[in-house]
């Protein structure tokens, strides 16, 4: 089978424990995925390091990466940009690590262009009352920021089928679990094993004269 | 998630050792798995029984079953008719069982055509020369015998990249998992859940009102 890494975009609804997935998800298989890093032009947040959180850039650094492709993919949210370097990612592939990048649809979108064979996961609560209870939260939000939450939550529900894979986060361990073995299961993907099956052919041919 | 069962054809090499695999399988997970019975012409051999090895069945009840489509596919081998029941394949899915196949390519594009979302599993030892050890046996077999195996293995790996996935048999209890795992992920299709999207789509329009 192929030892090459798989490129995985991980999105879902806000408020549906996606972070707290991802993160038990590294720290139970440390050996088998590395977490992508964005590059972003804003201003880092107290207790946020550099090379771990984002890699943090000027305006111009950035646009210098955007130039020079040195970028998967990027966007401008109110006034900064935010983007995933190309570099670390395709040197965690190579090591056969399987890389996830934690964006939002368009960008995964995006990604999937460039790179066909990106695995799309979308993390979804297992019903939409429990969606809702998240985005309500504790009785302690306006009407204003619920409706916007809900008008967004329904966006990305629009956005839903255009990934390969729905993981439901009800339980952790057993989300943890499934999402692991949704991935392992795509390396055996007869699409991502051309060069074994070209191989056995050749093989067997050459074993038959 | 969708509780309906997926219809999976699984082939592979002769000597890849599936029908060993799909014991294991089923003895393992017995209330996941239902196994097809094929309906056949040909005689039973001793110890097989009606209902267990096969559906035994004269010319005429098959050509029967042929012209009231009770057959999700058929063919006909050596004066011999060997097909697979539509009935019991349709009750256990219906009871929410992934239900497996075990037919050759020919078979097995029939039923896709037929069912779009039938999973296709593809069989193969890790590489040709263990294959060829298989099929060349303990040197006992004719060189003729050695040479329409071969031949044979070389026209069925011509076909391994119409399966959606493959099965590399090297331990047998790993090989169980790997597949249980394969066949557990693909559940979480997207495309295998569109009920599932329109109803959190739904559930969250109405909501948001």
């Amino acid at each position: 089978m192929d030892k090459k890494g798989i490129l995985i975009v991980v999105s879902g609804f806000s408020g549906s424990g996606k972070g707290t997935l991802m993160k038990a998800l590294l720290a139970k298989y440390p050996d088998n995925y590395a977490l992508s890093i964005s590059a972003t032009t804003r201003t880092p947040r107290e207790g946020e390091m550099d090379g771990r959180e984002y890699f943090f850039k000027t305006k111009e650094e950035f646009e210098k990466m955007i130039a020079k492709e040195e970028l998967i993919e990027y966007a401008k949210y109110v006034e900064n940009y935010y983007g995933t370097p190309r570099k670390y990612v395709e040197e965690k592939l190579a090591e056969g690590k399987d890389v996830i990048l934690e964006i939002e649809i368009q960008g995964a979108l995006k990604v999937k262009e460039a790179f066909p064979d990106t695995l799309l996961l979308f993390v979804t609560p297992p019903t939409a009352s429990e969606l809702k209870a998240r985005l309500v939260g504790r009785g302690t939000e306006t009407m204003d920021v619920i409706e916007s939450r809900m008008n967004r939550a329904c966006e990305e529900a629009l956005g839903m089928d255009r990934y390969d894979y729905l993981i439901v986060n009800d339980d952790l361990d057993q989300c943890v679990e499934e999402m692991h073995s949704i991935i392992r299961g795509e390396h055996h993907r007869s699409s991502r094993n051309s060069r074994f099956i070209e191989e056995i052919r050749e093989d067997l041919e050459r074993m038959k004269q």
